[in-house]
């Protein structure tokens, strides 16, 4: 997956060394240099080597599901319906408030685990559900702890800025001043956090309120990325990259002003087909335009238990060919090369010396198959930091 | 999954009695019977029993794969491009031609497999790669094979009238009565065929060329079936009903004479959202209608390598309700009760005494929460005929 060169960066009868943790070098057999060979091998046979997977985009932490509400609304309930029987976003706030970090942990872990069998190796983890400062801080500490349970790799972001919470209703700029930003303090000062996200949009936060969360997270040092323009355009993406956002996520609504703003910022597109496919959405992310403008494509599950209860990053890499259009190719650089680019990660998502040993073997003939496939995992193997 | 009674024909804290491969007893575990008392006991806790799940609609075997044709078209090839390259369904015949039985056996077990792990006991395999005597024949044995070499009933189908060869381009008659007729006589004659299957569409059989098929598989006392109305409205809904049909499958453009005529005929529905999915149709099929005039409905993978090459049920489900709009409900009897009656099966898809014991026990609170995930299984065992 390194940039330039074959289709995918492909290399036929390959071999990759690999020393403790860390890849040492690459290429092909009849290359591999004197001082490497000797070394035990491992066959993988024809199969094919990619760099583990990477989901940049998940809010996998929380209490609950909404199963419940899935069916009322095929039932045909409507959003008030459903909202007075105490679903939406703020039923998984207080299954989230309400649940031991204990539980919030036995519960992500399924999930992480579905992630992890499809050869994942890191994982954004949002807060988000607690929209108080003790539950954010659960949250985190959970989303800390899968790292500690699992062979996997987590980035902590912080969402305080993900909804107004039932007691600020109608005060979104207190909330801010009053729980958001200081639980953000509390959270960094404990080392929590790795970004700060925030959820731009009409049923949420305003371009000013995100902005003086991010005027903090920059005084803290800390990166931040942006749910931007998801239904509808309010310049989110133009926002964040003011502020050298990694990322700008969903952006279905994003225009010209806006994917230029990125390409100049260096911020990547995260795209989740999970959300857009979820809600029944129709309008595209600007691809096409996101390629003129060179921004990379990162592809994300958005796992989430309303809008994408997603857990499968392969079954994404085939969302977004087949409802984004983008190519196998493209597909595989976003939960890779480019999901690691969106969570400021350097020493993942290729295959080349000094990079992690983290590694997925398929039991496939060519990289686009693993997006052309539905539903099938071919994973034979997966290492991570150079061990199984 | 009992008709009538409570949502899902749930039953709480419950008890089921198996004999063999037989359920003898199904009810509250206070009600069980002094006759079981004493019997030895498997405990599954808190979780969800239903039937084993049943794929009612699957091209599981086939040659190669598609990934490059995939592939091709989101890098903007044209569907002219594609033919002259090989691509299109003849591909797949040609690769299934040239496959040995053992290599077309070794490539479906991993899709099987898959099916497998999401609780699938019963699998229909359709012919229809072959479009000659010898490559049909050989894949109905492979589809047998599949029932010796994994715990899983199969069903096969005799899906001759699939496409028009090459050397009968223009002479679908001529095929029709030179090939597809000979051949359904002499697999049947093998004992290789289950139930008839055909293609009425413009690009595959008219309903004149379907029929002449149905009046062998008739004389043959074969049960039929019919992939029909799925890109336009030829009758062929209605022409299958009046064979007295099993089943008509994708109907996405099905009119209300034809769900009367399905409704009349005790025809069971079809849905297949895959294909509706990775074609990116927009017409959906008649749900209400099918509904009104309480047409079973059944949801099937459509496992195939060009327009669903999905081989998850549960996903399946997932897209019935997000795409159709089924209810989690359906989706569920979509694939155990309706599934088997689209199969002419009556000993499984529902937990009844007298019934197999093909059991799938899940890790999850409400059966909504089966279809609400999109890329997550949550089987925790599966039981066919009583055995894991
Ligand atoms: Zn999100
Ligand atoms: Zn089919």
């Amino acid at each position: 997956m390194s940039e330039g060169g074959t289709p995918y960066g492909l290399c036929q009868d390959a071999a990759i060394a690999v020393d403790g943790p860390k890849i040492v070098w690459v290429g092909a057999q009849h290359d591999v240099p004197p001082e490497h060979i000797g070394w035990p091998v491992e066959d993988f046979g024809a199969r094919l080597i990619t760099p583990a997977l990477i989901d940049a985009h998940t809010h996998v932490v929380f209490g609950g599901n909404r199963a419940a509400e899935f069916e009322m609304r095929l039932n045909g309930a409507s959003y008030e319906d459903i909202a007075r029987a105490g679903g939406g976003i703020l039923s998984t706030v207080n299954a989230t408030r309400s649940a031991s970090e204990e539980t919030l942990l036995a519960n992500a872990l399924p999930r992480v685990d579905a992630l992890i069998a499809e050869g994942v190796c890191t994982i954004e983890v949002k807060s988000g559900y607690g929209l108080d400062t003790e539950t954010e801080m659960k949250m985190l500490r959970v989303a800390r702890r899968i790292g500690e349970a699992r062979p996997v790799r987590i980035k902590t972001t912080f969402l305080g800025a993900h909804a107004v919470p039932p007691n600020y209703v109608g005060r979104p700029d207190d909330y801010i001043r009053e729980v958001c930003i200081p639980t953000l303090r509390t959270a960094h000062a404990e080392g929590l956090v790795d970004a700060v996200d925030g959820f731009c949009e009409g049923i949420a936060f305003t371009p000013v309120q995100i902005a003086q969360v991010f005027d903090v997270a920059k005084e803290l040092g800390l990166p931040i990325k942006l749910h931007a323009e998801q239904l509808s355009n309010l310049g989110g993406a133009q926002l964040a990259a003011s502020y050298g956002a990694m990322s700008a996520d969903h952006i279905e609504y994003l225009d010209a002003e806006g994917v230029s703003a990125m390409a100049k910022a260096g911020t990547t597109a995260v795209l989740l087909p999970g959300a857009f496919y979820t809600l029944r959405e129709t309008q595209v992310p600007p691809v096409d335009l996101l390629r003129r403008h060179q921004v990379p494509m990162a592809l994300a599950t958005d796992c989430n238990p309303g809008s994408s209860p997603l857990t499968s990053l392969l079954l994404t890499m085939n969302m977004g060919c087949t409802l984004f259009r983008l190519t196998p190719e493209e597909a595989l650089a976003g939960v890779t090369r480019n999901a690691a680019r969106a969570l400021g990660i350097t020493d993942a998502g290729t295959l080349a010396p000094g990079q992690r040993a983290d590694l997925a073997i398929w039991n496939v003939n060519h990289p686009a198959e693993l997006a052309y496939r539905v539903g099938f995992n071919p994973l034979h193997k997966r290492l991570f930091g150079g061990i199984t």
